[in-house]
């Protein structure tokens, strides 16, 4: 699934993944007005409601960029209705051939780990016959529980030929508290890191290219980007807090290889939320997906600059 | 929350959590055939196979225990249906007067694991109204990002009363990959347990008992989770791992305070699927639920015997 989301990357020029974390604070009111006069102001509502606002932005963007990163706990706090608009968003998304990373962060331990691998990513069995549950083509993984809890994840990986992304350094302020704390005169997260290379090892080619198994590492931390880039040469970086959390194009250029690749940026709120922005309201909150597709290309054009002037 | 679970352990006399994690291969041939018949060999034939067999055990056990906790992993594989099977059996323990635990191992930055800790714990706003998403009493929760991650969960614990149980030492064999590497000369476990134990002051009486912070300390590491109990005196332990996964009664007396509280035991597999093992096979599988009731009974006693013994 790594060369894939390569292969899209590079067709549309942008190491961009637009995380679809929708809020009901961001939903336009036309649209929420509308779902909540279809299902009233229920569960229902609120799903239709974040569903169609995804459509709206899915539709704006997928010429321009190649994955989404659909955060599951924004649907989850909807229940069942819920994650049944995460599921509607995935599966729109793959019809638009973007590239689906489920930010569903699981992690567990072995046969645990496996359902959650099966659930997301695989098939599970029922008598005679075998189900997609969610189907997103990566997903990120806490490895906290060690290789007991991401393993069941690389299996299934190699018989669905897809990938994961596994929690290295997070962007978030107090990430640090354990992540950095230092072990034989390392940080703990350089430690994750040269077990995710390991790891990776086993779900890549043998010559060139990059592995299945990648890495989460923080815009907001572009040092530690810097040292865990050559700590995991041959991983793809998934790279969270670009924009609302801080991260700027030119603090994200060591996350790259010299090649070009081995990273892909997320922006989540940027995006989604563009047309609360006073940079973007013009546009006004009708057209909020216009906006969106303007805060695309606007971030597109900062990270090649900053690429183009390392 | 922790209050309830106490008097619900005392009344019942009996530290101990029933892990709902079912799996297909569990679920006796006539709740199968039975589902199957009326859904097919689909995801909504699987959900409610897995209903009907954890109803089974709930009916058998529930005057025994004071709690029981689903596993969400075994029920998100099968997708949406999977998840509805979740709710129906976290609604129908409840209405059994059984305090529930998520185990759902969720965490991530802020806003994110608001979203977790609202539709888990809490009430999401929809319009000018509040809906439960999933409404368990406790959930599992993992540390890996700090308390960015985990005091979202505490806020919605304390508007709730309900209670959170973190990740300090897992049962599992590679735990101890990351947990047990020494930072500044104790094991990252300690370091965890530390924070638990502060985050729990905020969730806490002035004087005397339990936080509604608790914390997960594998049964399989019995020498760790004596040394825990000392760093986290006021915190309630969770403890995985006994039965099959290896941890015997006498094992667990560390966990427990000299109050004899402190500490509630899950059993998994070796409760609910009891009429598989050879001490239980009498049963037969058409009576799977009343060898999980002898099961229930006969871990009472071990541990009974075990605490009375120390």
């Amino acid at each position: 699934m790594i060369n894939k989301l390569i292969a899209k990357i590079q067709k549309t020029n942008a190491p961009i993944v637009v995380g679809l974390d929708p809020m009901m604070k961001f939903v336009p009111k036309h649209l929420k007005n509308a779902a909540f006069a279809e299902f009233g102001e229920t569960l229902e509502g609120a799903a239709e409601a974040i569903w169609q606002y995804n459509k709206g932005i899915v539709d704006a963007i997928c010429d321009l960029v190649p994955a989404v990163k659909p955060q599951i706990a924004m649907y989850e706090q909807f229940g069942i209705p819920g994650l049944m608009a995460f599921k509607k968003t995935v599966d729109y998304c793959k019809g638009k051939d973007l590239v689906v990373i489920g930010d569903v962060k699981r992690g567990d331990i072995g046969s645990t780990s496996e359902a959650y691998a099966v659930g997301h990513l695989g098939k599970v069995q029922v008598g005679s016959r075998s189900f997609y549950g969610f189907d997103e083509d990566f997903v990120t993984v806490n490895p906290y529980l060690g290789s007991d809890g991401v393993k069941p994840f690389m299996k299934i990986c190699q018989e669905e030929k897809k990938g994961i992304f596994v929690l290295v350094k997070t962007s978030n302020p107090s990430s640090g508290e354990f992540q950095d704390r230092l072990i034989d005169g390392k940080p703990l997260y350089e430690h994750v890191g040269e077990k995710v290379a390991l790891w990776g090892e086993e779900c890549m080619p043998k010559e060139g290219g990059y592995s299945d198994v990648g890495a989460v590492v923080g815009a907001t931390y572009p040092e530690q980007g810097k040292i865990l880039r050559k700590v995991m040469p041959r991983t793809f970086i998934l790279v969270p807090g670009y924009g609302a959390q801080g991260g700027k194009g030119t603090d994200l250029v060591h996350f790259f290889n010299e090649d070009g690749l081995g990273a892909i940026i997320n922006s989540s709120r940027g995006i989604i939320a563009a047309y609360q922005q006073e940079q973007y309201a013009k546009y006004g909150e009708a057209n909020y997906a216009e906006a969106s597709r303007a805060a695309v290309i606007a971030m597109k054009e900062d990270i090649a600059a900053a690429l183009a002037g390392r």
